[in-house]
């Protein structure tokens, strides 16, 4: 038993989505598409008598990592530092239980394997109604594809083989858990058809458009966000919005061309991963 | 279209393995576990006339490469450099096929998914008869367990959840081909049983004993091997033959500390990824 582990998770920006609730929570989910980023969470877990998580220096609470150590039967004392922030559509929560997952494996030398700990940290985030598809996405990497829902042995994913920069700019969040919690049939309507044609041309070009048309369809757009995305096409640029966030995306310079003032990172290749010993 | 691109891919060690043929390549392929190296080989693919191949500069022919370039439809030159030797059992041969699908995708514009590139390399691999296995492994990064063979939609692959140091050193090539090209029950026997043994308990220190376990009961180890890993042992490390290859491989300084020149890397947390645009 180790004294300490960190595992580092990218961030996660979903372009759309659909919902496909089971009672099972390792066979819900969502299929959609989306990106990783170099930014991300860094999780570190450490024995405790009590469990308390902090997140950035302050404690918080997060029920989906409280579910991941009481799904491996452990308490410790859990700090993340994120380069995103929380609730604005970049997976935090996510990245927060399968960062928890993989180091908590480590420090209690759990011997579970990765796609246990990645079930482990979906289930919780499923229960938690904080997230259907950020968890396997983020232990993914890359530019992942969902194309069935749910943990490892359910879902399947591939991926559109491109590494671009991204830019991004958030100007509040929204509730996860109101919206895939309310009624996601228009939602689901609209990711299906998005995916659909993704798979036909898995290009950035065609993920970011068919992104910009589901949140039309799905009526998620909000005035802040849709002039940030005109304002980036008017400089030639190519953006969409987070799902589920008043955050905007754009590849290349899209968003600083239009003068915005961004945050700048880019895919991340690997998805999660322990920290080298 | 792109002048070139490049893609990395790791190079793989396996430690045991079963083979599965099949009629259909993309079903054939092999279980087992492995580990994926921070050394590795870059590919970089240039349109040209007629399809010539390197390697660290020297002409070479390389039957999975040329089936890659013939199943997207176009002529390349391809150019890898290696940082690891061919034929020892680092899936040099897998990584080009790999690497020169990532990169052609992007140089010709063919709109194929990450799945789609994966699936043609292995093929071409499988009907070269190069490898079984190394494809799915390189494409995946990190220590991945091959549980379910084939390309991605008919393979299924979990992994271990650590990220140790890696020594390495090679006495000698061994032929892929002719060993899985005969009589392989006995191999195939030894390695299912490695593979159970090892989901059980998915741990660094249970894949090298099972790995060590494996070649003596497929009946691969050679002397120089049986010696090197018999000094690691004794000098209290942990070491395993790579497969298929007269090479042995230890987790931390192993090998520097019975006295062995060794190379040295570590775990390579992405798996093959196209170089950022």
């Amino acid at each position: 038993m180790s004294d300490d582990a960190t595992a580092f998770v990218p961030g996660h920006v979903t372009g759309f989505f659909s919902a496909h609730p089971d009672d099972d929570p390792a066979v819900a989910g969502s299929r959609g598409a989306g990106l990783t980023l170099s930014h991300g969470v860094s999780v570190t877990v450490e024995p405790a008598p009590v469990t308390a998580i902090t997140l950035d220096g302050e404690a918080v609470e997060m029920p989906p990592v409280v579910g991941v150590l009481r799904a491996l039967g452990v308490t410790a004392a859990v700090d993340a530092e994120s380069e995103l922030p929380l609730g604005a559509g970049f997976g935090v929560s996510g990245a927060m239980a399968l960062g928890t997952a993989l180091a908590a494996n480590a420090v209690f030398a759990c011997g579970r394997s990765e796609n246990e700990l990645i079930t482990l940290a979906h289930v919780a985030e499923v229960r938690a109604g904080t997230g259907l598809g950020d968890v396997v996405a983020q232990a993914r990497g890359g530019m992942p594809l969902r194309i069935d829902p749910g943990a490892p042995r359910h879902g399947y994913m591939d991926g559109i083989p491109a590494r671009p920069h991204i830019e991004y700019v958030t100007f509040g969040g929204l509730s996860t858990a109101d919206i895939i919690g309310g009624d996601t049939s228009t939602l689901t309507a609209a990711g299906e058809a998005a995916l659909d044609a993704l798979a036909e041309e898995p290009t950035v070009e065609r993920f970011l458009a068919e992104s910009r048309q589901f949140a039309r369809d799905a009526g998620l757009l909000t005035d802040r966000v849709e002039t940030a995305i005109a304002d980036v096409r008017d400089a030639g640029g190519d953006a969409a919005m987070a799902m589920l966030g008043e955050t905007v995306f754009a590849v290349g310079t899209g968003l600083s061309d239009a003068g915005y003032d961004t945050e700048r990172c880019r895919i991340h290749p690997a998805g999660s991963t322990l920290d080298s010993a």
